[in-house]
């Protein structure tokens, strides 16, 4: 553990330089999705270039259909044949930062000021997502290479500028280019803490498939004093199917949905329900107060470990204001499900189609598209050896064992990792649901960073 | 009856002067709703008063907040007092005529030509609706006055510009003026036939009340992955609560809906089903197959005399192409019903609320407007000395007996007699279904002109 300590002690001793690399970083507007800042992008990303070729990694500025990304390759050739391949992932692109009346601070001139807990936190657009997540990786793989000479795996870093926008990009640079970026595992710092003090590994992301679904009913719309009656209106026969899509207990009420569905390890169970949390807060945070997920399973086991129908959206008929006596011709439906490991999209579309079907009176037509993207539910293997060096390794900083975090939401990178290089993702961050990502004032604690630095610098050595 | 006969004998001889004086009012392009035609309605009401004013009643043009009402009253001095007094109603104002290109004739220059059955039939936009359908009673009038010198009662003829705009017009000015247009009963001659053989006499109008439903759950759109779970997504709430509303019969399942309504007469219901209407064929003209209202009961009865509860419009959450994780805050339902005789508005508002809440989670909350306007189901007493008379000039004129219609939809004039000025009204009128009302090429045939004609004499005379 010598070893360890004086990586730890360099990055004790580099943080000052560390944070003058970062806000470095956080001056470039490289806001994406906005053609104007295009140019700041590209500055971006030869900023970063410039800093993987700094640690001696053969860099790149790859082209892709949107932004570039930066990579970086290190291959020293002392390593032993066996020694892993790590591909860590980052993106360079931050959201953009309106509204600007907001900030206390310019967003894009980085300054550390108090936080409301009264520790230093550094402000900026992309302190946290993901300027300053990406970077407590690249200064502890520094601090590694300044002690040992050479880091203890094969790296490929890639540093990407479409994360905030269209994710298709980098999964087409992927999909062109999947050999090249074979590798064991992907690092990625884009995740969070479970709270301030206890350190997240975040090893369970909800996939979602969208399936819009429109029934039509007679030819045209009709007046409903005319036809009120024995004409089948089409809002009354989606709203029926709608209405029948859960049964009494908050269960989706699909036939087959739950099939594929993976029971709770008791380990992971007992980890949740040791976190005490307040799901009626979390839903009186929002305006509501009764838990309308599935009986028996806690509003956390709900969001990060059960899959959901939801129907994000509806329309059909008159939707203006005061009256109009029609009964529509079509009716919308936008129905979507969050699914979890080992459900099978396919599979899904497949049975909600059936279960429409099934309910569909005669003389009434029913169309489906599968709009938007499609993700999978994913979940690290609890036995995978990268989780075990990481868990070790957090809790050895934060003197914490780290929680197995679920997230509800999926991150299309990890998807694309999955699907496209075969190859699945330790989610380690060290960000905290107060740092405003997206929001006015967005902030990194400079504890998050330094201890995030050398939480990496851990894992490093547990990877060894 | 020698004396009708002469009536009749000098309708027959004038129908050319009398097809001339409806030429000459179907030339103004009376476009209520466009103020560019504002002044040709002001000189339709001008010719109407003449027209009116030769007649021999006490004409006036009256302002409203609309177009002006032209009024004439008729009240001789060798009336006997017991005698009663009838309202007239008619409109002078026309849809729009566009699409033009599509008249074979221009709209407001009439003229007559072959229907599709071989008839001479007169073209013109307002050929039927509605200044043929009023002409037909002036003209009895006049030959009535022209053979007897004087009417059996005392009229008020009562020809209004707003009828295909804004009812609120006419009804403020009736509201205003309701001492003055006290009257026994109405006549309205805007309806029409059961088909170009047999008459009709509409004794039933549907009423319509309108609720616009709203459920918020979340105060926030939330996203749907950190949230779909435990969150309570108020479409589904609403989706739940309109599928509820009907039952597997296809009845109405809000309690106490049908407490009210009516039972049919054995009578009405014989005649109708002779009329073997062809409600699968009346679907299948609108694309639908399978008649959805209540179980036992015909498609003419369902719409003539059922009370429905309808959705004619619903939104919420994300409507645009492709997705959003989002779990709205609102969804909106526009519900509603179509009532018949004796339902009380008030009473199913109250229903439906009660229905609602009833269904509503804890943590949601509901908010109803009763958007549009609202109307009460109307029927005309079986018994009624006007209906026995007008059943009898129909059956002499057409030698068959009227049926006694039903609409589905409301009149708002016919809600504004009853509300306002207390009193039932006659509907009879001489249109066909074929006619093209509000579209091109809209006709009255010179059939239903000359034997309306003939059909008020003999309704007047029947008054007597």
């Amino acid at each position: 553990m010598k070893q360890l300590d004086d990586v730890l002690a360099e990055a004790d001793g580099g943080l000052k330089a560390s944070l003058a690399r970062l806000f470095a970083l956080l001056r470039f507007p490289s806001i994406a999705t906005d053609p104007a800042y295009h140019a700041d992008c590209r500055n971006c990303a030869n900023w970063v270039a410039a800093e993987l070729n700094g640690l001696g990694f053969e860099t790149q500025i790859r082209p892709t259909t949107g932004q570039p990304v930066v990579v970086g390759k290190y291959a020293p050739d002392g390593l032993p044949p066996h020694a892993p391949h790590v591909l860590f992932y980052g993106h360079y692109d931050v959201q953009p930062p309106d509204p600007l009346d907001l900030w206390v601070s310019p967003p894009f001139e980085p300054e550390i000021r108090k936080n409301a807990r009264g520790d230093d936190a550094i402000y900026a657009r992309g302190a946290h997502d993901d300027k300053g997540q990406f970077m407590t990786f690249l200064e502890a793989s520094r601090a590694w290479l300044s002690v040992h000479g050479s880091l203890p795996f094969k790296l490929t870093v890639l540093i990407e500028g479409d994360e905030e926008g269209d994710s298709s990009h980098l999964e087409r640079f992927l999909a062109a280019n999947k050999e090249e970026f074979a590798c064991d595992i992907a690092f990625v710092c884009d995740t969070g803490m479970w709270d301030e003090a206890t350190p997240g590994i975040t090893t369970r992301l909800r996939g979602c498939i969208h399936e819009d679904v429109t029934i039509t009913g007679p030819a045209i719309d009709l007046h409903s004093g005319y036809y009120g009656g024995p004409a089948r209106n089409p809002i009354r026969v989606l709203a029926k199917i709608l209405g029948d899509m859960h049964d009494a207990r908050g269960r989706v009420a699909i036939p087959g949905f739950y099939d594929d569905v993976e029971k709770f390890s008791a380990r992971q169970r007992a980890q949740w329900a040791k976190l005490k949390f307040n799901g009626k807060a979390f839903l009186k945070d929002v305006g509501l107060s009764v838990p309308a997920g599935e009986e028996g399973y806690s509003a956390l086991e709900q969001i990060w470990m059960r899959p959901t129908a939801e129907i994000n959206g509806i329309f059909g008929g008159y939707q203006g204001a005061g009256s109009k006596t029609v009964l529509p011709s079509t009716a919308t439906a936008k129905v979507s499900f969050r699914t979890v490991r080992f459900q099978k999209p396919a599979k899904i579309r497949k049975a909600f189609r059936a279960f429409v079907k099934a309910r569909l009176p005669k003389d009434c037509k029913v169309s489906f598209v599968s709009a938007g993207g499609e993700s999978t539910g994913l979940a690290l293997d609890e036995k995978s050896r990268w989780l075990k060096a990481a868990e070790g390794a957090l809790t050895a900083e934060w003197g914490k064992a780290p929680v197995l975090l679920g997230s509800g939401g999926s991150i299309p990178v990890v998807a694309a990792f999955e699907d496209i290089l075969g190859v699945q993702s330790l989610l380690v961050g060290f960000s905290l649901d107060e740092d405003a990502a997206h929001s006015p004032n967005e902030k990194y604690d400079v504890k998050s960073f330094h201890k995030g630095i050398r939480s990496w610098a851990r894992i490093i050595a547990g990877c060894c």
